[in-house]
């Protein structure tokens, strides 16, 4: 079987449902629930067709796609089909061709499984429509409470509740299901890797150590608008200067921290050039080694924020809008999935991530571990993100001989 | 005649039409050749048939209420009708409120003019629409070449050639307007003040001695999007620390050549919480006392974005979207208007300005001056704008004594 062939055919068809080809361009904009999601689906249940395998949805909109008959304790591998804004052709779609492609490779080699396998589309796995990520995977685990969510809108003021009815899923049905997660044995998600660190360390794929603990906090911060042209620098209470002093205490701190920190969003009132701005909100995302660090390095902004406040007589207010405790993958399961790699001949590294992923979620209930397959530069949640077809196709050959092995054990 | 009860019915029923009351609170949104800027322009002919004054638009949609026949050489006050998005209520509106109800003292005392006097509203003095500030004294005195700026559009993707057609100006007819200038022998503008001066002075009045030279310039910062979560903090190219920068440079240079200096007006993309931007746009407001303060404030503010791009990573591009010189007003008035003011025992003081304003394009033609009205905290552009009504009554009487003399000398 001519893997890069069948994972051309199969990756070249979910691209090209948004954003048209797999050239870097304006990028990829398929948001849970939406027509391009919608479509998104299809063609993941036209491919399972193709293999012969038989797709249910579930309670939460996640989209299975078995070989055999659906029962506890089965393999499970699946990444997800949303993207961020302008996102890139790779986060999400190529756990998902290389699981199919995979379980092509296996049937086409007369693989004959002890249990059974599905290959999971979890949905709403970034959360840019409604700023819910691994939506999917936390109401089946029982982590997310829909109650909490469900009148959260959209851009264009669409409820959640709505979003979900549209795509045919009842949104009183929503939340945990643990006849589902019971059917899960272990998991094994694939993903590019969103960082340059296989780049660096020169090898195709790795495996996960685990997830960085990680958090998001809104800063809001209250000055007073006025005439850009006509008011004193004394008698000026300019939020922008503030949120100046937040980003550059952002970078300061998870330098100081080994960790990473982002502001990435702002919001400037009224945004004009020739007022001084009443308003700033700035989002500050934080990433670091275990939780210590990262409750130090928002300890540090904080205090550096707050003192630049102070000394321009503008009002700060800090919020907390998100915390993840991080995962760490399981012991066990690397170490076997390190041996087949191992067995097959592929050289593999092993690697923290900053980034979440269903399989974190998941990784609190049941074995689950990433394998991750190499980024040249690093970029990612950009339509500049990339893969090299031979990295690949080593990470199907990886995944498969992977789930050959905890398959037929 | 009481002129406090006159002042404020005629400023009240300018004030309802957009905002609905002089109480500070979401602020006043009347952008040119819109509705709002429609029923200003309504209620001023309105106004000025109360007052048996004869109302024409000249080519460039400028307003013009005249007291006795239009001729050459008119005494001329007046300002605009339009502001800034959520302005407040006082910009542009207390002149033309005090030239009305001050054309109605004089005619109650049976002033007899020696020569004609108008009340002009000038057309789009804020430029909020269309980023085109004082376009209809800039387009009378040929100093903006309206071909250049006809395709504008505002954030709806109307064009100003549209936008004008809709109020009944014709596109083809803007343009330098000899005639009406020829019209104008002297003029004055009533604004209310922009800034402390006359709350720290404590004076009710002040003769502006000039307005500073003023620039706005786009700062374009290219850096490469990626993963918040996953990317080394020596791995990234975010434009958003060296905008950080920009805006404390901005404060720094403006500080030390006793200037002021703003960034009020930020674009970040995609400007999203967990992604690092790929671009951010940002524009500089900067005024100074003189041209040479001006240039090395920009000079100064543009190296410091240079070395923090450098150190970043990112592509930097300065663009000069706008530059006026300033202006001197004329002395000669300037004399005459403060022995009026000492004749009618108003306290005053004399102040520069670094807003543009109408006053200061006609400057450059005719004698031209400003009368400024007390601002007890300074506040403009905002719906916080205010002025204490003995301070508007101070004005209006200031406003007739300065016209009388001008047109019975």
């Amino acid at each position: 079987m001519d893997l890069e062939a069948s994972f051309t055919r199969c990756f070249d068809g979910l691209a090209a449902i948004d954003g048209g080809t797999t050239t870097p361009g304006t990028g990829w904009n398929r948001f849970a629930w939406t027509e391009e999601d919608l479509a998104a689906r299809a063609w993941f249940r036209a491919e399972a067709a193709l293999l012969d395998l038989s797709v249910s949805d579930d309670r939460n909109g996640n989209l299975w796609a078995w070989w055999g008959w659906p029962a506890p304790a089965a393999v499970v591998t699946g990444s997800h089909l949303d993207t961020v804004p302008a996102g890139g052709a790779f986060d999400g779609a190529l756990g998902l061709v290389s699981a199919l492609v995979a379980v092509a490779a296996l049937r086409h080699r007369g693989v004959r499984p002890r249990r059974p396998l599905a290959v999971v589309a979890f949905a709403d796995e970034e959360g840019a429509r409604f700023n819910t990520p691994t939506f999917g995977s936390r109401l089946l685990t029982g982590s997310l409470d829909p109650a909490t969510v469900l009148a959260r809108r959209d851009g264009d003021g669409v409820t959640i509740s709505e979003a979900v009815t549209q795509a045919d899923v009842d949104p009183l049905e929503l939340g945990a299901d643990p006849e589902a997660l019971a059917r899960i044995g272990v998991f094994v998600e694939l993903h590019v890797e969103q960082g340059r660190g296989l780049a660096d360390l020169d090898a195709p794929v790795a495996l996960a150590t685990g997830i960085w603990p990680h958090g998001r906090w809104r800063l809001t911060l209250d000055g007073a608008a006025n005439h850009a042209g006509t008011t004193g620098l004394a008698d000026r209470r300019d939020p922008m200067l503030v949120a100046a002093a937040a980003v550059e205490a952002a970078r300061a701190a998870a330098r100081t921290n080994d960790a990473i920190a982002t502001v990435g969003r702002l919001r400037v009132e009224p945004n004009s050039a020739n007022a001084i701005p009443s308003r700033v909100d700035a989002w500050l995302d934080a990433r670091a080694p275990d939780a210590e660090r990262l409750d130090r390095l928002v300890a540090t902004w904080r205090r550096a924020v707050e003192d630049a406040a102070a000394e321009h007589g503008v009002e700060v207010a800090v919020e907390g809008e998100s915390r993840t405790a991080g995962a760490d993958f399981d012991g066990g399961l690397r170490e076997r999935m390190g041996a087949t790699l191992q067995r097959e001949g592929i050289g593999y590294a092993e690697l923290p991530t900053g980034a979440g992923h269903d399989a974190g979620i998941l990784s609190a209930h049941v074995p689950a571990g990433m394998l991750f397959v190499r980024n040249p530069t690093g970029v990612s949640h950009s339509p500049f993100e990339r893969a090299e077809i031979s990295d690949c196709v080593t990470g199907v050959r990886a995944l498969a001989a992977v789930l050959e092995d905890l398959l037929c054990a």
